[in-house]
């Protein structure tokens, strides 16, 4: 029996360990959280993600580690790694829980992105000041006009990041197994408020062949820099001229792939197990079109949601709170009117 | 947060539970056998099916209870009916656990079946002795060729059915919700060897319209007669001419059920757990065409299975040993003969 270990125990190790279950592999989890989500399907020890006695029970329990977050104290995964393999490696993690050194990843991988500076740079088109550690969900960054002061606006060490009127917010998620083969899902297009995600379309809609190879080809260029094992998710802006920069990078399973659940026929959360756990990917082709709406705050009416069709309900276990994602609903269909008629249905976004 | 009992922890209340997680139901299985496949998703009450202790515990702590197998002793099932919501009901239950009373009630539903008889009676065509209580997996039965004495093949009370020169073994999984509404997966072919399901094809090859919708009207028929909730399986003999004899009746998801996780929208697991507790059923369209295998007394290579394309592996946690289900295998398709390739690499059937 292979043992999984993951770093973190909310909803993204949860539906990692629902989705490895299948696969004869047990899951182990850390978290420092009450009521992890992961515990319906793994084991959870309670210890902060650094706490060495937990990470020494991992190492010696464990035949393969990740993590469902980027924000991992890194010292604490590079002990981790000289004693069990730990996929995505920490090297890969170090840098996405740096927006400096993420974005120098991507100028050295020759991905385009905003114009960006080390230091508090004003941009003409106005800036986004961005804590380079410990952001997520729209926290850590404040956007500034232009002609407006950039400095003093966030403690702690921050870039600069000048402003892009995209078109719209689109991401790839895809995954590279231990022998380098990749498989990439569609683009799909994000919509956010107040920082949080909100609901994706997959494919994006009126996605074109040149948009997807385009993106396809930063998350292959990335995954191949990186040595890359794993699931890897790249948010993107698409301007209006069509092209794409890349925004951020997350090395692991992302909420714009949730809908591979039930919209391919190999879910984000099964491949990314399969990669890490030495086993060969599968198909990331979509049977039709999907959207996910994100559940924050509220948890809806089971019964409601599960009375349109096409609709599947995901709940995390989490106590709703204010802006606390709670869940998902993935609702599929075969073309986009009829999606659109079934989230007229849902009444959710 | 509502949570339901399953009367058995084996694979099938494994992937009841599995499907359960994310609509935020939390499951509490009872089973006697140490290190129960259920126990990766659901908290296991280790205990014999008719413990009153167990059910108390049960009929305290659940909203609503199911079974997973039919061989649970129905004067506890009654016992719990009178506690808490008990689906499908233990009268439906006591049918199916017992030969004679299935064979009635086929009969009162107008259902055709083999010829039968209560007493032990030969058939010119050859007689199969079947035991009344006790048998699944073709264990209880045996066959008796034209001529020969049917007397006490078998202890215990039997009963004697004609051999029937089916072309094939068919069977079809339907569900249905408390308020009645029915969805039927399609008719499927399976295939047998002494006495266990070793894979099956769904849809049915050259399934034809007539046939699926004789298939229909005996589930429909049982159903409502039963005022049944909860997924139903009939097994199926097709004769010569097309038409079609039901064999056997499972109150519970079916092996035969298996391929509905990756060939459908909506999975026999997630229908079962839907209807028992009081929500509405998801489609069960099938994407294309799909084939389970079961892993029977041996775990096959992971990496080799997965690295058949469209190939889906589930294993049940359990020790093998002969002729013990550990596992299938579903591999899914566009069409039959893709399928036919995929399976060709598979090297299982």
């Amino acid at each position: 029996v292979t043992t999984l270990g993951i770093i973190g125990g909310g909803q993204l190790g949860r539906m990692l360990a629902l989705a490895a279950a299948p696969l004869g592999i047990e899951c182990v989890a850390v978290e420092p959280a009450e009521k992890a989500p992961a515990a319906i399907a793994a084991d959870v020890i309670r210890a902060t993600y650094g706490d060495r006695g937990a990470l020494e029970h991992l190492a010696r329990r464990c035949d393969v580690v990740t993590v469902e977050l980027e924000h991992v104290p890194v010292d604490a995964l590079g002990w981790l790694a000289e004693r069990v393999p730990v996929r995505p490696s920490p090297n890969v993690v170090a840098i996405a829980q740096d927006r400096l050194l993420e974005k120098q990843a991507l100028r050295a991988a020759g991905i385009p992105t905003a114009a960006w500076a080390e230091a508090l740079e004003a941009f003409p088109e106005g800036t986004v000041v961005k804590r380079r550690f410990g952001g997520y969900d729209g926290r850590g960054q404040v956007m500034v006009p232009p002609g407006g002061t950039v400095a003093a606006v966030l403690d702690g060490d921050c870039i600069s990041e000048a402003v892009v009127p995209f078109e719209r917010e689109l991401s790839i998620v895809a995954a590279r197994d231990l022998d380098g083969a990749v498989v990439t899902y569609p683009v799909v297009e994000n919509r956010h408020a107040d920082g949080i995600l909100r609901a994706t379309r997959a494919p994006a809609p009126r996605l074109d062949s040149r948009t997807q190879a385009q993106a396809d080809g930063f998350a292959r260029r990335l995954m191949s820099a990186w040595d890359y094992v794993g699931v890897i998710a790249v948010e993107l802006f698409q301007l209006v001229d069509g092209s794409l920069l890349a925004n951020e990078v997350a090395p692991r399973v992302h909420n714009s792939g949730h809908w591979t659940i039930e919209g391919t026929d190999t879910s984000q959360f099964e491949q990314h197990v399969r990669a890490v756990c030495s086993l060969p990917l599968g198909s990331a082709e979509p049977w039709g079109v999907a959207a996910m709406v994100n559940l924050i705050g509220a948890i809806p009416d089971a019964a409601a949601v599960l009375a349109v069709p096409g609709a599947h309900l995901h709940l995390y276990g989490k106590e709703p709170w204010p802006g606390r994602k709670v869940g998902h609903v993935t609702v599929v269909a075969a073309e986009e009117t009829e999606l659109d008629e079934r989230l007229q249905c849902l009444k959710l976004c």
